[in-house]
């Protein structure tokens, strides 16, 4: 399995309106990838000095599965109406999990 | 539960041997920091464009753990010898997350 990471550091002007509009957008999407087998995102806790704003962690099953999610339409239409603009830095990795190796 | 994920880009000089033994080194530390649920650590598979060069994906029970886990003596001797000379660039993310739910 795949486990994908991606955190964001928004720009200045977005505002915590725009991040909850995200959130129900991620969400609504999820819904409608069945490839995403896990999917777990929202804003930084901030538990801890520093860190992004946002963060996503995403398991599915392989490389396939990865790019059918990421470029799925309605991943697109998430890029096109929220994170496109929103996105001041973006970092992402795929890290190879065991089944139920995280929990 | 805590889901911590940090992703990190390298400098230049670091070498493939240096990421070998930092993942060794984080690998013995997990062992020694009991309040790690679950510990996924490893170099990008880079299965997309561009992205960070390494990922650590941890789950702990609370912020306390977090603290536990983060401010551990085994987890500040793996930053003094590999992490703090190895990172140009580090994002980190905390998120609520229910148990099991990434799996």
């Amino acid at each position: 399995m795949i486990l994908h990471i991606a955190s964001f550091r928004w720009k200045d002007e977005v505002t915590d309106d725009d991040v909850a509009a995200l959130t129900q957008a991620l969400t609504d999407m999820a819904a409608q990838i069945p490839v995403l087998s896990s999917y777990v995102i929202g804003p930084n806790l901030h538990l801890r000095a520093g860190g992004a704003d946002y963060g996503v962690a995403a398991i599915v099953a392989d490389a396939a599965a990865l790019d059918a999610y990421l470029d799925h339409p309605a991943h697109k239409a998430v890029y096109e109406s929220h994170l496109g603009w929103m996105i001041a830095e973006r970092a992402a990795v795929q890290l190879p999990i065991e089944e139920g190796h995280l929990r």
